[in-house]
């Protein structure tokens, strides 16, 4: 059960999307127990690629200037666009670790690669939890047995569930499009984020398979593009980590004519079913955000251009005022508005007009009266989605921003996460 | 009883400035109750100049896109460099109130104006309380007969408790200072402010008056500078209002030679005394901050310039998980470290360092082991007044913010502030 329930949002929901169990054909996936800082839980995933030469590869990761040492090793293999595997830890981020903490992030990468019998080179590794801690690879290297023994083409919710830290549930997505005639190919992936998200990604990990044969520069472009549209669309609490991390491989055995034209229809149709999969795990980890009770959906509408869209967007989205009518269902337009007046972007207010879903609450700079407007609105509020919309009247660009609201548990998960 | 105890904060006092109640000569106060919004309560302050031609008067405002209408009034009025009184009114903020805003603005100034007997345009107008309701002017002129009886020359704590909306307690600040030999001046102030507190201003009312003789133009100069080193280096949560709005009086009945000279000794000493009335109400202003438990002063040191300082110093102190760290006395670093890492100004984490007071827990890019840092981390922590330095290790600039913590009753206070 996640924070927000998801039969309670039904808009935000793209139709081809499947949250349920998925298999890639071409890869199988595992977990097991290290121990390292949980107990009774898994704490290791492990996601291969069974080419033995491994597969395309494409990332995009956390512009924090302290990212962690995974990351950096991360950043560094992915320059040859392949890969074989991804480790994944839950527990300890291996971040703010300094030289010690690249040696540890490269151990892992030995350890798996000696278990699978590839290059270490091919491996890569992600790591999420506390700050500054070094990550005791013992553990990793005694349950490494198991976690290779455990690999299955059905291993996916078990990974899911492995890297979670203080997520209430698993998130998976996939979707099946025909890619040629009578072709089809699988894109799944799993995500976990719960805090710490924000623009430029956050706590993040999410992996994301395919059976489709994609050149690695056509996979690093539609990672880009799917990334910045669905989790560089997102914020919990405007924190951004040292962790996050996005991978997407293409192991190829569905046997498709390589996409290797950026260009092509088939390239436009993986990336947008690639989209539509990083977008749902985006909103799903919204929805499971620390201490969410809403989702709320901010599209910033007739704007000069993109850039002061988001920004506005974003502006809304994290203030914490906002953030605290929404949860206590309280229709503040006037929070609202006086967080996009705080953007730093040019505002001409007579022209600026709000919507609560299609109903208009403020028209032009001023609000709209009536006693039957503010019961409409309350009414809105109280769904567990919501949709603003703000329109700027000086132009045709939008932006959309998923954010949730901020409750009592946000403060009660936080206060004492080390402890 | 502000909420974090005043005698728990002693290293953000200075000596100089009395929190106590003052008089300044030449300036009378008063207050009164129109219940337009609050009953049981003053909600009208009126601060006046003796003067009948009106006194030397600077101010600095909101850069919210969505000012209120009292403060387009106000800028436009101050152009001038002359004022003769201050009309403030708590519970409804005339923002977001479109034309009729703006004539209601002025018809409160008139109101002030035919009771006092001066131009309407000599009157400024503040309002600070809930967005986008127009303000019922007739309470107003009900009561203006009772608020120009109560003017007095010890009415500041009225006029300060007048002007509360979310505070617990009034904020008073003043310092006597010798401006030539054997002439001594007052600057008295009151403020109002407890969430929507961020840079640019915020919530914040703030009236400040002097009986020293000061030119327009300096009074000018020494607002600015007072404003950004004292109301500009404060947040709660990021949020800046649409009526933030600090005014400077200067009546000139000490007798000294008006200051009129930006250069001179005494304008250097009359401004560095303002700046420390200013920033006294300032933290005053973060100790009452909405839910706030504990006071935090957050210094950037050793950065390329102050620009790169600031931007580090806001984005630790909008943090919601560095906050709500600091609410649970949870010495948690990571956080501090990775809001700044995320604060879009180059770094070289290998060269940072973090101290909590004279503690170092970071250093150079890593964590300083041992038990005694982490023990003695946490009993700085759990002090009501928390001073953390990050030394970038970059340069010579620095910058110091101060905030509080992120708590429940943040939460509490503004789930339902409309109701």
């Amino acid at each position: 059960m996640t924070r927000v329930p998801a039969e309670a949002v039904k808009n935000t929901r793209s139709a081809m999307v499947d949250r349920g169990p998925f298999e890639v054909p071409g890869f199988v996936t595992g977990a097991a127990e290290s121990g390292m800082r949980y107990s009774g839980r898994a704490d290791l995933a492990l996601i291969c690629s069974v080419n033995p030469e491994g597969c395309a590869a494409a990332g995009v990761f956390t512009r924090n200037r302290f990212c962690a040492a995974p990351v950096e090793l991360c950043r560094e293999r992915l320059e040859a666009g392949k890969a074989k595997a991804i480790l994944a830890n839950a527990g300890i981020a291996n971040a703010c670790t300094g030289e010690e903490g690249k040696i540890r992030a490269a151990q892992m990468a030995e350890l798996a690669s000696e278990a699978l019998g590839c290059p270490a080179s091919s491996v890569l590794v992600c790591s999420t939890g506390v700050i500054g801690r070094q990550l005791d690879v013992r553990p990793v290297a005694r349950c490494m047995p198991d976690l290779v023994g455990s690999l299955r083409v059905d291993g996916w919710q078990d990974a899911a569930r492995a890297i979670m830290t203080t997520d209430t549930v698993e998130k998976m997505a996939s979707v099946r499009i025909e890619l040629e005639a009578g072709l089809k190919v699988t894109i799944g992936g799993i995500a976990k984020g719960s805090g710490m998200i924000a623009p430029d990604m956050a706590t993040l990990l999410v992996f994301v398979c395919t059976d489709a044969a994609v050149a690695p520069e056509v996979l690093r472009h539609w990672t880009r593009v799917g990334a910045e549209e669905s989790f560089n669309c997102i914020t919990v609490d405007g924190d951004t980590s040292t962790n996050d991390s996005l991978i997407v491989l293409a192991g190829g055995v569905a046997g498709n004519t390589v996409i290797a034209d950026i260009g092509s229809a088939q390239s436009q149709a993986f990336g947008s079913a690639l989209g539509a999969v990083l977008r749902d795990l985006a909103i799903q980890i919204v929805m499971d955000a620390e201490g969410a009770t809403r989702l709320i959906e901010i599209e910033i509408s007739g704007a000069p251009d993109r850039e002061s869209a988001k920004q506005i967007a974003f502006a809304i989205a994290n203030s914490p005022l906002v953030k605290t009518a929404f949860f206590g269902a309280d229709a503040n337009w006037g929070r609202i508005v006086a967080a996009a007046g705080r953007a730093g972007v040019p505002l001409a207010p007579e022209r600026v007009s709000l919507f609560f879903a299609d109903l208009c609450v403020f028209q032009n700079g001023v609000p709209v009266p009536g006693e039957e407007v503010e019961q409409e609105a309350s009414r809105i509020f109280s769904q567990k989605e919501i949709r603003l919309r703000l329109d700027l009247g000086a132009g045709k660009s939008s932006f959309t921003a998923w954010t949730c609201d901020l409750s009592f548990d946000y403060i009660k998960i936080n206060v004492s996460y080390r402890t």
